[in-house]
């Protein structure tokens, strides 16, 4: 069945997920924060400055009003930066239908409140949070483009939703799977950025593939701490929107987490860093929540520790490398049953 | 304290460690099983085949004669191929002392009896299992010789042990944890190597990033659920012997066992690549184990099931990747939940 579905937020997985969905013959409007980048996505049907090579599906029409993407819409999919996820649901909810499913595809916390992204977008949709889906998973909007093959969950504390939203997205280069864990599937996608800026700082440091693989370990089980303590069930972080995620966000070229952290090393500031970027690095900002967090949650996050150091405390970054190198037990299996 | 210590087997990872052992201190003996290479090894201090770029502690001292390497020492550490495991071990017993502790550090299973390498050496050795430790980890050994910041596990039933093999081979580029599931740090560090031939494999064909993440996760799984029915605690492949060995395994251009894969991708025969390797490739040898004791113990393992087929039933590679990709449940925590 054709659904009508709002794409909300036109940058690299906004896009590429419209493109998805219109390739599966959906209905799609993409909404842009910018008239330039609909211009381009309607005339031309690319968007250069996110995804350079794509060429897009012809059907996706681009729009830069909020109430022509949301109106009377079978799905509304928030992909915008988890700092704006607030001030844009605020807008939709003026538009938007009150049967519209809802989905984010959003990886950060709100700033200063530090809450979930599902959690926001509860109290500005007037919508039981269990009602709301997320998108995670091991996913560089590039490759989904290239219809490389991809899988992703999709969570939700309906099940219903959850497949619906499986159903809409689903097709054989882009693999669905639904998940009742909602809020182990959020934290993991957020979190994991902090361990791929965390894995960018010191392979630029010259650490070898071996410290590399220590750190996203550690990081794995840091992330399932915190998540526990949040309400999330340790073991999802084992599957795709845990370890898959991680690794993708590690691993990758593509990642932008993992380039800032790199050129961190490379002793270039924060604000230097961001500014070269020219996207938003959500592993940043994540990196302060998460520090919140573990603070408010009384979570031990060393490898976050040492980051926020970094990042907002002048620490040398080699200094920090050293000090979670020589830190803890030396007893592995006692950590791990702490953590899991 | 100054420990004697023989090392058997100077390939890479035995030359690494004995490496390590004589930059701790300790008097190190590392048996060679050819005259050139011991003689290179105590002339040059080098070891051209397996670590082209290594300058060597000179404190090390090789032989070809089990009997002068393994007589009357604190430690025995067996890096040797698993295929070698059994009949080194039955001549190192004619020469040992009853008190020595035995360590191995060898990924694989025993052909045909897929028996664990502590199984054969508990066998040979007339030892009882618990007190033999296994070394594993992720640890390309070529970095180890940089003295890039490396952790590894060791796991032994008998944690006195465990720890000893610790204090010995623990300094601050090399950090040791102790564990106590010796069956599961064991076959996680084997099982591992079958991962990243088939991670080669689908890079190899052209795959991305969030494809080799998914079976990487996937792969996690398949490990945990053979390693739960043959007596592991499925927590340890959250570990430094599961995931962080899988990841620097998969990820890594060292690793011998992802370029098997990617070579066999390009549409050589599984002799041709083994012929141009020149080294031991475990994953092969692992697979078929793994094959056979899934069957055993009845646990489900697509993704060793569809390596099988391409290594020796002709299978095309693109076909495995395809049939590996399209399965399964549509809702990952029922998955999650049946394996961990």
């Amino acid at each position: 069945m054709k659904e009508k579905v709002a794409v909300v937020g036109a940058g690299s997985w906004g896009t590429a997920l419209a493109q998805v969905l219109a390739e599966n013959g959906h209905d799609v409007t993409l909404w842009a924060r910018s008239v330039p980048v609909a211009d381009e996505l309607n005339q031309r049907h690319t968007n250069k400055k996110y995804l350079p090579q794509a060429k897009l599906h012809p059907a996706i029409y681009a729009t830069t009003s909020l109430e022509e993407a949301c109106y009377n819409k079978s799905f509304i999919l928030f992909a915008v930066p988890s700092h704006a996820m607030r001030h844009t649901a605020r807008e939709v909810k003026k538009v938007m239908n009150k049967e519209t499913r809802i989905v984010h595809a959003a990886k950060g916390f709100e700033q200063d409140s530090w809450k979930r992204m599902s959690e926001v977008l509860s109290e500005e949709l007037e919508r039981d949070q269990a009602s709301i889906a997320i998108l995670s998973g091991p996913s560089h909007a590039e490759e989904v483009i290239q219809k490389s093959p991809t899988t992703v969950v999709v969570a939700c504390g309906d099940q219903e939703v959850a497949k619906q939203v499986q159903y809409v997205l689903m097709n054989t280069s882009f693999r669905v799977y639904t998940h009742s864990d909602a809020i182990g599937v959020e934290v993991g996608g957020a979190l994991k950025n902090i361990i791929a800026l965390a894995a960018g700082l010191v392979q630029g440091l010259g650490f070898g593939d071996n410290a590399k693989a220590a750190l996203m370990t550690r990081g794995l089980a840091e992330i399932a701490r915190l998540g526990k303590a949040m309400g999330a069930k340790p073991i999802t972080f084992v599957g795709l929107a845990g370890v898959g995620d991680l690794i993708v966000t590690c691993t990758s070229t593509h990642s932008r987490n993992w380039r800032a952290g790199y050129m961190l090393s490379q002793g270039k500031s924060l604000s230097v860093v961001l500014d070269e970027m020219g996207m938003v690095v959500e592993g940043v900002k994540t990196t302060r929540a998460a520090h919140a967090l573990a603070k408010h949650y009384q979570v031990e996050m060393p490898l976050t520790e040492q980051l926020y150091q970094v990042l907002f405390m002048d620490k040398e970054p080699e200094q920090a490398a050293k000090d979670l190198m020589l830190r803890g037990k030396t007893n592995e299996m006692e950590e791990i049953m702490e953590t899991w």
